[in-house]
């Protein structure tokens, strides 16, 4: 917990319009949850001066800064996909056309790309309609693009379309993005809003709890796991190798080893392992072989990147590209076992795409709803620059530039790691 | 939030022996996280004198109480079937086995009734190899039972054979149940440790956000509610009628109204609804038949119990037994339509057992292994009296008494049942 | 088998029009197969004379009766959901607008009743925009409704719509509502084809290997098999009883309790059982839950009607109402041990209208395409009165009087029975 | 249909025991059922001499030649994995004890290895409570190999463990080395039986209408092909590219394609094609790209084996290496479209492993256990060099020599590719 957390949201001006919406009760301006629980912790800051770090609720405001009738919504999905993105974007159609009364939302078809004139992909409009069914489906409706692209032309194409407000729902390059175009907004003096809607499968975002897609991407990927453990038991000295997503975190892998019971090594980029020489996980495997004939590995698609340190490639995210753990460990193993003349069966799984454009779980349906209700509610009282998070319980507004300073990561000292290791029995090879 | 909370959990003596774990991190003595996350109450709470209150953060200590080598564990599993009984018992017996080396684990037969000797249970002998894949099958291994048994004897039991802890997985009853053994107990002075996991599949237990079991009913409830809705829309004013669990929160209907996006009508015990008469929801239904010509209902089991005032029986557990709000719905709604000559074609399903009865999913197999882990940190540093909660993140020790005194509810004013209205569009029939 | 099976499709007409199908191979006029795969049987038919009785084969024809320009087609469907209507309906709309370049095709709403004027239903337009994902959810996007309506108005309702051929899906009564109306237009002397897809969940049609939604019944009543498998054993004396469809046929009884292997006791409605008495069910379950504790009944709706001689009601459809053999046996279970003072836990589920409006299963999904697909190409040809069947691995067209004239039953003294009882290891109770 | 087929079945001696099954009903010696349905077909064979070709019925028979007091039967299973197997390792298991009463049943451990001492394997013992709930696993509990072994010394393995009956449950070749070990028995004038079980996940043996684990397959595959629809449309110019199993025979792929109605390119094994030029592949989709900006396409893995026709590798098991399609295609297409500067993402899914071990869907629970029980009743009437099938539904002995002679293909000119090619709307890019 840092000192000092920028934590409040940028505003567009004063609220002078009442809500239209007919609920029993409205978020109070300064209502606000603490960040740190720990009752310790709580209760130096209080005994100093200027208190704890607090967040601001989201939720729905008495007084809105837009005016319903002449508001024009923009939603843009960016970057890979993940199980929820056409929940969110129905839930903010619906929230925006039912209970706001705003009847014009366009989708940005193909991510930034559809800020970009001269890819000509236009606006495509979204009514109640056109999404009543769209949470069945996996994928993004509109299209999605890595990478950014130009601000200033983004903004022109948003001031050339008179939008209001932007929704982008996306993950930290994204997140990134949207705070440049947030800044360009400032910088013009526009009345604009511009809102984040974080996605990102990885569970990664700083200050939130969680992102949608995480649970529904541990659901679908228990199952693959059985799988690759049919398939080491199924031959003499198995090995069921799977890859998932985790680029920077390995929040997908650790959960899927509890939630699986059948894994032996989980490996996270938080972790680094040594797999050569003694105490290395080769030597770990090989004698696990000889013990019980079949062995069940789960990496992180981000773990052993200290193995490809010469790699100096970039996607077009501007994300450094990951040296490929899944293909190298399944050769550094085969090399390693036909040196010692040690007859294994590898098998190599990497389910990524099936995984993330599966459609969400029930689980993930209600929290993206309700992510999507509360960016509506944001954008709606004129905040700007900020996104949908939820923490200790609450959904909550926070800078954009706060949640993409840094990324949540598993800590390898904390209670949760050491579950995975009770669970897989497993060293940490350093 | 009540002033005065007792949060404190009962400890049988000093912890005089270091903890087997190998484990980088210990829970310290002191550690508690504060139970309200409003910033405003608690600045008012600091300022004032006393603090907040907070419960203690689980987790395991570097000294325990009792020594894992003459250690006898028990567990009873009471009550209804729950999705993911079977994993916190696997992972109760797992934790006591590999972390602490208890080797002396036993079943409790069919509830309270295997504490008492008339009924010739015996105990079942827990181990690793048994309950190795008990996490893929849904129900319990011990078999359970309703209703509370003499406490005198029960407690006779457990001394007769030397049991150092109880680990009771039941619901609301089932703590009372615990409580009172554990009351019994200390007034015995045994040095045996009464720890309760909270089953309650509704999630509506005081002090704790999330029971296990919840989010699988949610995920096994979301498809039925397809099936009302093509039974619905498959015929001519079709209507579905669904009735699930929620003897007292209606948190299954409700989240599955979310959830599943099809439900037009969802009751709750904790919103009375006028049925007859102007206003009513059968004039409702009969408007909107009309026009759509089908309808969804979804009805949690205790909802409309004022039509049943003058039901006054119990069931074996104690509880007061609730009016068959559904039978009741569909005869009404029937009656209703025949004396109006409309035509209408209901369909009632009640997936009860089915959903309570599937294994649990990913995301609950993971969250019972963390109680489990939990349950026993708690046991082995000799803690007696209290449930495995989690609060704000963190999974917490908290008195059975507290957490017995009253239920969780969904808030008829809340954020929460908004977003249901907002969702199925439904008024609230008062 | 019996001698003599009239298996001859009624032609409306000379084919004098090309098939517009551009593929390698047609179906010639001529092709048959064999009813009869007995060797033997085979054998004693050629030596006689006249040879074996058999059926002529669907598929598409070189030249057809109806001028795809002019053409009109329109699709009802009729009784209780099944699995795979919407996947029937989809597929008739695209063979008809993608391969023939049939561009009006209709569907009447609620069954039989959209062809009677004053119910005021209309027609839907059907194009191939609009089915396109009608393959994902389960019931009728036409809506269904049971019972026959007046012949000749339905029959006037065609004329007046200048309607070419009726795609009639539904079950025993259906097909003979759509008998009568091909009789009442050959008696007018109408080109209008009559076409039967036989949807009956029970698998009972009679010259027909299998019917669609079957397949999808069995694989979603297997998994409701074991959770009542897991209530029966989580309570002492735990029984699980479940009623699935199955009015005169019990296959979906049958096989549903070898595929999961948990059932104990089968009961369909070609095997009469002794409930009662020395020797009867409930003795049997006496013994059984004194000796394992737990057991799991499977009941067809049909089975033990010898227990409701008196019911003399009838449904809708015209179908003899059957007595409530779920509700009945529970209670006399119920009532048996309340007199022998033996506690018991039973769980009564009734799963249809959960199974029955499910999404065809990807192997549905195939047949009803192919199904769909040989009705149009049956239509096309001009040949009326028929169904599309499928009887040893070939389509077929045979006609609706041959296949409405019994029913398909469960041999009690074949195979299939055999390895029931094999698998549950249950008596007769003759 | 070849004139003369070699259908009559080994038989090892005279059946002088009475069979020990108690059911209503046994197949009679000379039962046997016709293998080509056309009655034109069949007319002509019955005006000739000699009759049509016939298949003997498998099921129980009245009379068996082994004593199952003195019967030891021993189960291998190799090959790679596939839904079903422990299913029929169960069943045979419990057919031999429950209702022959055989008590000694041994699995032989991974595939053919198994039976060569020097590996050291062993035999597992099986009983009906190790195999009670082996059908809710996917794998294959004996475990596996791939390839053949020294026939002699297997044969040596048998005898000296005084094996009976071998029942081998595999593919192709795992059939042609069955074939192999009962010619050496013959010649060693052993009492022994061998039974094979095809298994093969492509469906393609010749004789057989349905191996195991086809449907599963197609219904594991299905979802995938949703996965992969979603990720081509959630980008720009976005491709799909699935592979699936398919060597020889492309069924899986192209009943995947019908049931998931997603596809747009389907290519197999059966179909050359084109890939490069005018009218090629490529071509095609640079238009589709163009015009709809998403494509699927799904190939088998012996799809397209003219482009590695220098590929001269075999595997363990002595089938030719097949070149990797799927990575062919993917690099193929990306140059294309790098050479014509088109902007593409492609994503490449093999989802192999995860389909073939996943348990069996309940229709192949079902037919599983019949062709456990089948082999059984084949093996103890002293049938040997058999397999069992299916044909014209029903269970059939055919000789191994028969069923190995060649491949069951998908027809190019056939009703079912005609079908492949109407729902994907493709050319054959001849």
């Amino acid at each position: 917990m840092p000192e000092q957390l920028e934590t409040d949201v940028y505003r567009l001006g004063e609220c002078g319009i009442d809500s239209p919406l007919r609920i029993p009760k409205f978020i109070e301006e300064g209502q606000r949850i603490i960040v740190d629980v720990d009752y310790n912790h709580i209760t130096a800051a209080f005994s100093g001066s200027g208190g704890a770090p607090s967040f601001e609720n989201a939720g729905p405001r008495r007084k809105i800064f837009f005016d319903p009738a002449r508001t024009r919504a923009a939603i843009v999905t960016c970057g890979g996909l993940c199980p929820g993105i056409n929940n969110v974007i129905r839930g903010i159609v619906l929230e925006l056309y039912h209970s706001y009364g705003v009847k014009s939302v366009y989708g940005v078809r193909y991510g930034f790309e559809g800020l970009i004139p001269r890819f000509g992909h236009g606006f495509m409009t979204l009514t109640p309609d056109l999404v009543e069914n769209l949470h069945l489906e996996g994928g993004t409706l509109l299209g999605s693009s890595r990478g950014n692209q130009n601000i200033e032309e983004m903004v022109d194409t948003l001031e050339a379309n008179y939008i209001s407000m932007l929704f982008t729902i996306g993950g930290d390059g994204t997140l990134r993005g949207a705070e440049a175009i947030y800044q360009e907004i400032r910088k013009r003096n526009l009345d604009i809003a511009v809102v984040g809607v974080p996605k990102t499968i990885d569970n990664d975002i700083c200050w939130v709890d969680r992102t949608f897609g995480f649970e529904t991407s541990v659901s679908t990927a228990t199952p693959v796991l059985y799988t690759a453990h049919a398939e080491a038991k199924g031959a003499r000295n198995g090995i069921g190798l799977v890859k998932v997503m985790g680029r920077d975190s390995g929040f997908i892998a650790a959960t899927t080893a509890i939630a699986s019971n059948v894994v032996n090594y989980v490996l996270i980029p938080e972790v680094p392992f040594r797999l050569h020489g003694a105490g290395g996980l080769l030597e770990h495997l090989h004698r696990r072989l000889a013990a019980k004939k079949h062995a069940v590995i789960l990496a992180a698609e981000g773990a052993g990147q200290e193995y490809f340190e010469n790699l100096n490639e970039f996607d077009a995210s501007g994300n450094k590209k990951k040296g490929d753990i899944g293909t190298y460990l399944r050769d550094e193993i085969t090399k390693y076992f036909k040196e010692k003349e040690f007859h294994i069966n590898l098998k190599y799984i990497d389910p990524s795409y099936i995984i993330r454009s599966v459609p969400a779980s029930p689980d993930d349906a209600v929290f993206c709803i309700m992510l999507a209700q509360n960016a509506v509610h944001g954008a709606m009282s004129g905040r700007s620059g900020f996104l949908v998070g939820r923490w200790n319980k609450f959904f909550t507004f926070i800078p954009l530039k706060l949640a993409t300073q840094a990324r949540k990561k598993v800590d390898p000292r904390g209670y949760f790691w050491t579950i995975v290791k009770e669970t897989t029995g497993q060293e940490d090879f350093a």
